[in-house]
């Protein structure tokens, strides 16, 4: 199920110099984003555990960011 | 300027097992995130003007997404 919505998608990819986006393309990059932060979220989830924490932190973020 | 909310951003590592998570975590998880939308935005672009279009398509992002 897509969590992310498609409005600030199109707002990122038009930053990114996109003069026209297929919604198609909208969603395929929502869809992309949203499995990659969920691939840094796994990451940072066990880099917690790791550090006996619950509670994911900024620095997991960015140490799971680092190693992707 | 972040464009992603906070919400979704928490529900994907949620669903990547966190249990609790920081509010700074949330963000810098956003930002990532967008700091890669952006980037694949950057390449699917550059894909979209070599075929001679002015329009991203579902195609362009893919084929971004594969070179990143």
């Amino acid at each position: 199920m897509m969590e992310l919505p498609l409005a600030p998608v199109e707002r990122i990819i038009r930053k990114a110099g996109a003069q026209r986006v297929s919604e198609d393309a909208k969603k395929a990059l929502a869809e992309a984003i949203e499995e990659y932060a969920l691939q840094v979220g796994k990451k940072a989830v066990e880099l917690a555990k790791h550090s006996g924490r619950k509670t994911v932190k900024v620095e997991d973020i960015k140490l799971a960011t680092s190693q992707l």
